[in-house]
């Protein structure tokens, strides 16, 4: 069993495989790892680098792998290092196929300053969320200046990675009106720059249509209290237009991020988010996986279905027996 | 203090008097209330009465209260019994509002038919929604043949109503248009019976169109499980027209649903949503209050935001210390 002072020390030298060791680490459910991944994880809390922590999202087909590349590489020329992390809790049935497909980051995965981590496959939504968390202050700590958090935006996901970026980008596509449709409002008003992506030259006139109906439709949307409008441009992954000024685009976003004290307000609120939530998540969990409960659970739910006890009064019952034990 | 046997005889006994100091008992907040207010819904329970459960909905202005009066008064000249319960749990700034004003039931509340009843003010959404759900076990042993649930239909409050009753009824207005927008989609499919009120003679065309638009609309919502699509019917309240088509409507809905199984499948269901809900209630209300915990929490925030410690790690830390305390 490897030591946190290894996993610490790989991390300080910035030594990719200890990284992924540790993210492995980090992901165990087995008990006996989780002493050392504490210690890693609080290691790494005190390591004094802050990366730009990025989620990429947009439903499926809206060209977000391409979009990675494109953006990377030119991240890549200009001597930026960056992470490329998946996340996608909310359904089972696409697991696995976030990033499965690396060959659309063809000019990233061989790359030395760029650092690619498909999710943790597991069914529990919050367990995802807070391990895909963990990992981003793994990366930070290795000194990434980009994290990509990508993840489909059609799910619940969407609020669990708003608490793990400082920014939010969403993709959508030239055919904006059928296209909004698949995109929750929730997700729109989430966005801090909006990109309609496969923005090529043969589209043109369309998406700049696209661009200023989504323009239109962001604009109706109520001021955010960070005091930002989201900006809407023109992107071509495949013809890499459009990448300059979006990078321009999310450089004065945190400058003014940073100058505000929005960025540091946002990431302690964060802080605050996943102590409430991980609470709940606990305490159910523990609920949940006793095996008194499990029994009990049972007894009562017959009762209750012989009308010899009330629901709640079941459930009152249910949970002081559990907290006595 | 009042024995359990004094609340159910005076229930058995179609006490009003009797009942609505029950109510009172259930709604106590009062530690040593706890034990009687039990063993009088679990005598409740066993008591072989079934009254028909109907929530009536719709946003505020759709003429609720005067719907009621008006259908109150038919049901009574038939020779039924109803009793009529509000909640509004999602708004504590309309609190009392509902019902405040007796005097649009101004035929109902003298009868002896009928029994009207306010909810009771609490801050704590859970708690009036099973407040009124045992307020209507306790109803439905008087012997009610009709209990009312009167909602505003905009907020949270719905689901919990939902799983409270056997029939949702949603008012909506003859300008159905504007209306639909202040009523959210997912009410309307909750909707078994829709009713066009203020449909007065005046209004005629306006409220035939009203009408057909929402069945249109209706009609594109996916079939329910229980195989009934929502019949929209045009009342009005006041003019007291339509009012025997609804409960004609009414009476085939209870038929249909008694004969299907559903009616008991359903109330099962309701049960077991009502044993999970108040179990995560009641943890986090157990947790929340814990002195203990109030205090380790306050000094784990101030590490998390000085960095000493990670925000999961010290949500499992407080958990942890929680259960075995």
């Amino acid at each position: 069993m490897l030591t946190a002072d290894y996993y610490i020390n790989g991390i300080l030298q910035q030594d990719r495989i200890v990284l992924s060791k540790a993210i492995t680490l980090i992901e165990s459910t087995r008990k006996e790892d989780e002493a050392v991944a504490n210690d890693v994880l609080k290691a790494c809390l005190q390591i004094n680098k802050q990366s730009k922590r990025i989620a990429i999202t947009g439903a499926p087909g809206a060209g977000k792998s391409t979009f990675i590349n494109a953006f990377g590489q030119h991240l890549i020329t200009q001597n930026f290092t960056l992470a490329v992390l998946a996340i996608d809790p909310s359904s089972s049935a696409s697991k696995g196929s976030i990033l499965g497909d690396k060959t659309r980051m063809e000019d990233l995965v061989s790359n030395k300053q760029c650092y690619i981590r498909p999710s943790a496959s597991l069914s529990h939504l919050g367990g995802v969320a807070y391990r895909t968390r963990e990992t981003i202050l793994l990366c930070e700590a290795f000194g990434f200046d980009y994290i990509f958090i990508e993840t489909v935006g059609v799910g619940q996901s969407e609020t669990a990675v708003k608490n793990m970026v400082d920014l939010m980008l969403l993709l959508l596509l030239p055919n904006a009106g059928d296209e909004l449709q698949g995109i929750k409002r929730g997700i729109m008003e989430m966005a801090d720059i909006i990109i309609i992506n496969k923005s090529e030259k043969e589209n043109d006139v369309i998406a700049k249509i696209a661009a200023a109906q989504v323009k239109h439709a962001v604009h109706l949307l109520s001021a955010s209290e960070k005091d930002w409008s989201p900006a809407v441009l023109n992107v071509s992954s495949i013809e890499k237009t459009g990448i300059e000024e979006l990078h321009e685009k999310i450089n004065s976003y945190f400058i003014k991020m940073h100058t505000s004290g929005y960025l540091t307000h946002n990431r302690n609120a964060q802080d605050y988010y996943w102590f409430e939530e991980t609470i709940q998540q606990e305490l159910h969990y523990q609920f949940s996986t006793n095996s008194n409960v499990q029994q009990l659970k049972a007894s009562l739910q017959e009762k209750i279905k012989n009308k010899e006890i009330n629901a709640v009064q079941a459930a009152r019952f249910l949970v002081t027996n559990f907290l006595e034990n």
